[in-house]
């Protein structure tokens, strides 16, 4: 599967409307999408974690997760593509689809 | 920690009267309490099965699970006891509740 | 994807000799692969299924697992293929090598 | 169960001495102890924190853990003890026994 190219700027800002809950950071010199999601516990938390996880395996392409009691930090960016790119953008709407169902 | 004894008749009967959806099964020849959850896919089936695993490691009491995609049953009951106890009760709420959240 | 055919019973036989262990079983009317696996606790044995679980949504083609302290199930089979495939080969082979690692 | 107090610097040497892969780092205003293990790849590490958690889960005491593809940073710290202690050390011990099995 070819990796996607970065999304130039208009795209994302579009996105970026639709969802600006997602923070655009530097992550080691490469632009990121980072969202922190919470939750009532540990317990709940980590079955996020477990569920971001399968959907990034289904998509060969994993995130950077940082994790604790009752709270869970998801950092999506593409290092080939040197930035942000559509899969990105897929996996960064998956993550939120999991975190209401 | 003192493991429960079995729980008698009247009190379970009064129980499973609020908990229906619970069957009173047979396992192996020791009476257990065994429920089917369904889910959308697999991912939020074995997400559940986690959510229940850890709630069995807090409470060092372990269910039986069988998964499958958009499915997973709990069987909970007490080997030492012989049947079905409180803390198989207190586990069997506590599944209701996982997949509730 | 195209899912791939029944394997032909002289392959399967091939490969059976090499991978004993897994037993050629019925499940609902159709032939499946199943194997016992063993850990030495229940915490190891649910990690192992998340493991086969990731793999499961990798490839988009899901075991039944029966799990429970120490102890894990798995079975393959494709049932839009009637039976056993290739696919279901590839991931008993993989469910093995996640026990192993 | 009445949580421990922080280790005192002698008792906390020693153990440092057997367990040099844990990092003394402040977090937060707060000495922890951090750990940064590596996996062959991204289902392993999350098999791991999935291990980690349930052991948290366990004792009731949950680290902060960042995680990647083959990787997986653990931090213990005792909040309410402004510090770390004996818990958090059989917790750095439980999380380099869950690695090495």
């Amino acid at each position: 599967m070819a990796r996607p190219a970065r999304i130039d700027m208009e795209a994302f800002a579009r996105w970026h409307h639709d969802h600006a809950e997602w923070a655009r950071v530097e992550n080691g010199g490469v632009e990121a999408l980072e969202k922190r999601f919470t939750f009532p516990d540990f317990a709940t938390a980590l079955a996020f974690v477990v569920r971001v996880g399968m959907a990034a395996e289904k998509r060969d392409h994993h995130p950077d997760i940082a994790m604790g009691w009752g709270k869970a930090t998801v950092l999506w960016t593409t290092h080939d593509a040197g930035g942000i790119t559509e899969l990105d953008l897929a996996l960064a709407e998956e993550s939120d689809r999991i975190r209401s169902t």
